[in-house]
């Protein structure tokens, strides 16, 4: 299967906005976790379903509405119903071969991004579509599986700690793409580490291991570029957006959210130059080798076939060769070897193969 | 014949707005579809010509007019007059060789697209040119031949599915194009599969066939890009174009649209770097069983080459070669030869030939 | 002579504006061909000079002055004083080293193009200076030598074919850049079809003669690109240029001219990059066939030199050789050369070499 | 560990804008420095810690505050309360990860830069990273450790030469970046030189030294960039800031600043084009070589191969071979011998190998 | 020394604005000379320094003061004392490392470009710094050296021929900044000539030669670009500004200016791919070098070895064998081997390499 674009078959000739699960099935069944907050209290739910979570909320609290698992189309929708989301986000959301991109819309501020981890065992990262609503009061988030990059922000919530307590929706929404993004600078710095320390075998030994080792790294960065550009791309446009969704005192935090995406994005750009330098170096090593290996060979041939054919020579069975009778004929044979074996070899130190 | 590139000698020298088919005949005669519908009621025809097709319409009714086959430049014309297509339009309908693009008259829009699908077996991407002209209560398209992405959306016209019956010919022409560009995304797919699946032979044996292979998919993704290159842009165009043809509540599928447009384009670019790096890889592998077969071939030359001149010296028939008549002389023979072998394998397993 | 920059000597250090001809003379005379005509008349003059052809014009004709050959300046400052050009067009019209471009004075626009035409049998295109001027009511044009792109252009306006007839200067403006930049997708068309063709050899017979036929077409397709590229980019300016030398009703033609040039460049590039991937394709198809010879090679070598070795071997002449006294030591000796034989050649199978 | 990428596991999870250190320590004990100056008077002060350093300061005094060592989050933690830095700031100025970038903040510009400098010994470059606060009438720079490039700035404001004794805080603050911008020149033209110095060796003695050296070159030439492009971009933004911050005098010096900035990076971006050159003509170089050793063992093969062929038949023990009986049979064979090899010299001259 | 960048270690340090020489010195004693004119009369002199320059001049006469060598930073001084000119621009006057750059002071204008060179028996570019300052009736120009593109202008002066003489010192600026970037294209076309007649021996005879042809005018079109690309910009930036330097009158020439800058940049940018096409062709054409002397080889090596293997068995001296006796055997033995031989010709001649 095409892991570069994900198979859309399933959906092919479907109405617009028509919600059909498109992707691998990560969960069996979906489940949900409700925070709600303000600065003072804090609950946590986890509902069997979805019903009346919208009602059920005051006014003054933040809900943060996570689900795990998008292929069951029925328990979105009715979340879908309940806050009012566009069809188009319902299908982005259960069609999780989304390019990350951002969308606004009357009150709510729609996300998709890709959550990635390293599989250092198979050399190859996985990833996985987030998506984000932002409303007033209100974010919710759907994954394909649970495991997240969240962990730490819900103790920051459930201690107190730094001023996620004390601010609005817009600041949880920011805090989420920025554990996302965050995530992907750990990442590269996880593989760059890998692709700096390939620079060595390059030049000393280069085999087919080292080509298979480049070859993923590249793919590898490729497909990491492919979810961390587009992202940079509408994190810069959010930064730039005239919402009333994000306060004034966020702002400064989607800046900052931009330098770590632009850094992220910068840095996966470096890998792959340095990569293509890689191969550069790693076919000039081999071609190096080769050279090396073809005057050894030229060598001993040079050598020792001129050699032979004198041998050669004298095992002929010719009645008149003089030279076989003289008594320091076999003496004077090796002589003459010896002086071609060493014009040969003055000849290759001259032209400073030796 | 080219086909990167339409050959238009037939309209050389012709005069700007002239309709001349150029392109290859796909279909003897040429044949009309027509759908009118509205919420509540819809009617297909296939009228043996163009006449009084505009005057027969209500103005509440949505018409839908299809024609197969553009190398009839005379129903084309008649068409034509009726619905006041400006000469150009009629150049472009029946010129099939148009780059995609969007032009927009007093109260029409007028697209041109490819439309393209993949033959499995030749490794290669059909195309033929679809034009679509919008207007206030119309939309008609032109084909090359029968066979088309639509059959679903006439589907959902027919049973009412989504809400398509409940809206505009705008609506309609976005249902088109989404069915066409949603087709892209499909192909990509089939095409990108195959791509990444080429990797493992490159490294484990890679042969003529594997090269032949990224030669061909290089070629068919150019091909592909060359078509949605321009259709993404005038979609990023049409999303921005201030026109009364396209109401407020189909913006949003517009910017989906561009979505998936750039998602094609992006996948397109992605396989072409893809490709890219095959072929270095490809190349390095290479390189590296070249140096592998050398050094077979050294090594080889290089043990044997020391041994058969040994062999040659004493084939020798000097008259005076004391060693010849030593008793153990043939074993002490055997035990050099061992020995400068024993030597050249030394040599090689410390340059880790071996 | 540099082909791809005109040699300045003769102009440099003239004062900017001196009218000196740069180029290769390519006519002895130059002549005169005037063309008025209005929707109901139209007359053919061929005047030996330049005198009084603009104090004659009625103000209801449109004139179109061609000239077939820019070296003598005197004739063409003449012209110029008649018809106020500006001493840097006339300076442009005269040094035929010109890169394409469109300049706006008061009551002018001077366009340079280059008119291409392709010789078949030395596989290298021509190009041919071609200056417009337009005014009011006459298109002035200068040509290096006779044979253009024009004549299906005069047949129309002979013959009132189309609209030209009841348009005025500005639309046989815009339908000389048509026909010249029409005749660039022709050009591109017949050298594309070969590149296209050139790919079936790449892979099957990769010589010396693709490898000569790869590096004309990139030149070529460099050529095309330097002149139509230049020429893309002042049409698009002409067709945002808001001036009363064009009327409305032109407007959407200069657009249409706009999409021919592009795909004229856009096809022009596509084979550039088919071009860099034919030469990638030849080269590792060169490098596939070294490794093809160097294989053969190296099986003959493995299998025939520990062979020669062991004939060797029982050529020496020791006195004590027991095996060479056993019976049936020769057919053991043609036993012991099979297997080592056998043995090589199943070790080249394991290899996948044979 | 990844040098083009720092580690930020310590960081990874904290609220935005929490302090930790990222880097590498690089001195024990933090250390302070002062100068407070106007045109009159100039003192310098080395505290052993933050406190009261703001209330310290008289209006009319410009102070720069420097401090080497920032892993002590609590000195930096006390200064920023008592200027008021931003947590953001606080958090940039302590991981030492950061991109360089310009942020605005109400009263304050916030710059961070990478200061570097080049260990020749290890042809390696080494970078630091400097955060500076400019305020309206001091100037924060922090530095990760001893040394800098300000000593000549230092000099300059106690001796009072030039205009900064007579100019305000934003004067330093330009000053510091020409410093550190002026640098990156020097630094570019040391590794440049040695760049441009490698030309000679590529085309006569292509060794793996050469490839390591083009490798090493390469690789710091992407670490500059990675720090000088940021630079140039926000010294760029900072020319262009409508800002009370920088007075109108200063203006033409950012420019300026600017124009050198640009300079730094088009010269490693040359110097970049120039090491791919290099490698593209190493490669061609190898390549040559290679085939002059092959030339070399073709020729010595083709030669010496056929004459022991010839040497081999008459080594043969057949009973029934006139030749060997014949008086003149030897030299006879020795002339056999030589003409065979004059035709194989006549041969390889013809193909120019001689 | 670095050639790429100018070594700035002289002015390390110190404060922006101060003058100090950086660069090669070119000539012992700085020497002035001045011409000043208007439409009735011309007059030249020869200083011996630069006092009272300024208060000299009548209103109405036009100055061009020209200073060859700026290693002497006193007279430089002294001058912008009288011209007023910013410290900024005496700083970049003497430091001859300047980007070319073009900078707006209130009533002056001042440009920074480099005057170029070609030496052909040292295939080598050398570039010269020359700075205009335009001032309302005065022209500025100071060159490292005499010896300039300025002789044919100072003609035309002096004699009166074209209007220079009746335009104010916009107009002499501007002739100034013509001859040098007509030089340009005068320089492009003499090694751009050179670099079009490589192609031949790229295909029919490629050597090191070839290889060290390619490197040089690679390098020295990278030289040029570095000074013609910057020279482009500001340039173009100029027929933009609005400034009152500048006539109406003179607007006309500098888009024309802008239209040679533009085809020397891309002439250069043309010529750049061109070399690494030649590159390209020129490894392809050593690949299949190798490939034929790697064929001849093999075909040598596969068919005298089998041959002389053959001959090795029957060299062999075993007491039993049977053929040696036979009366046809020698005839026999030499069918064999012809045998073989053809056989392995025709088995090269089906694979066509023969």
């Amino acid at each position: 299967m095409a892991r570069f674009i994900k198979d859309k078959t399933a959906a092919y000739g479907l109405a617009p906005g028509e919600a059909v699960f498109i992707g691998t099935k990560k969960v069996d069944v979906p489940s949900l976790h409700i925070i709600r907050y303000n600065a003072e209290s804090l609950e946590e739910l986890h509902p069997e379903d979805t019903h009346g979570l919208q009602k059920d909320q005051g006014k003054d609290l933040i809900s943060w509405i996570n689900i795990y698992g998008v292929h069951d189309t029925g328990i979105i929708q009715s979340l879908a119903e309940d806050y009012r989301l566009h069809p188009l986000v319902v299908e982005d959301i259960v069609n999780t071969g989304q390019r990350p991109k951002m969308e606004s819309y009357d009150d709510q501020l729609f996300f998709v991004l890709k959550m990635m981890h390293y599989n250092e065992k198979e050399n190859r990262i996985y990833s996985e579509q987030l998506s984000i609503v932002l409303g007033k009061h209100y974010v919710l988030t759907f994954q394909e599986r649970p495991g997240d990059v969240f962990q730490p922000l819900r103790n920051r919530l459930r201690k107190k700690i730094g001023r996620i307590r004390h601010e609005g929706a817009d600041y949880l929404a920011y805090s989420l793409l920025d554990a996302v993004v965050d995530n992907y600078i750990l990442l590269v710095e996880r593989v760059g580490e890998k692709i700096e320390d390939l620079e060595e075998a390059l030049l000393d030994n280069p085999g087919k291991n080292t080509l298979t080792e480049i070859n993923n790294y590249k793919r590898e960065m490729n497909y990491l570029r492919k979810s961390i550009r587009p992202a940079k791309e509408f994190i810069l446009q959010l930064s730039r957006l005239e919402t009333e969704l994000f306060q004034g005192s966020t702002r400064p935090f989607l800046k900052d959210l931009l330098d770590i995406a632009t850094q992220a994005l910068e840095s996966v750009d470096t890998y792959r130059i340095m990569l293509t330098d890689h191969l550069d170096i790693y076919n000039s090593s081999i071609s190096n080798r080769l050279n090396e290996i073809m005057k050894v060979l030229t060598i001993f041939s040079a050598i020792f076939i001129p050699l032979t054919f004198i041998a050669g020579v004298y095992g002929t069975n010719f009645v008149h060769m003089p030279e076989l009778q003289w008594t320091f004929a076999y003496p004077l044979f090796w002589a003459v070897l010896l002086i071609v074996a060493l014009l040969m070899i003055r000849f290759f130190k001259r032209k400073k193969w030796l």
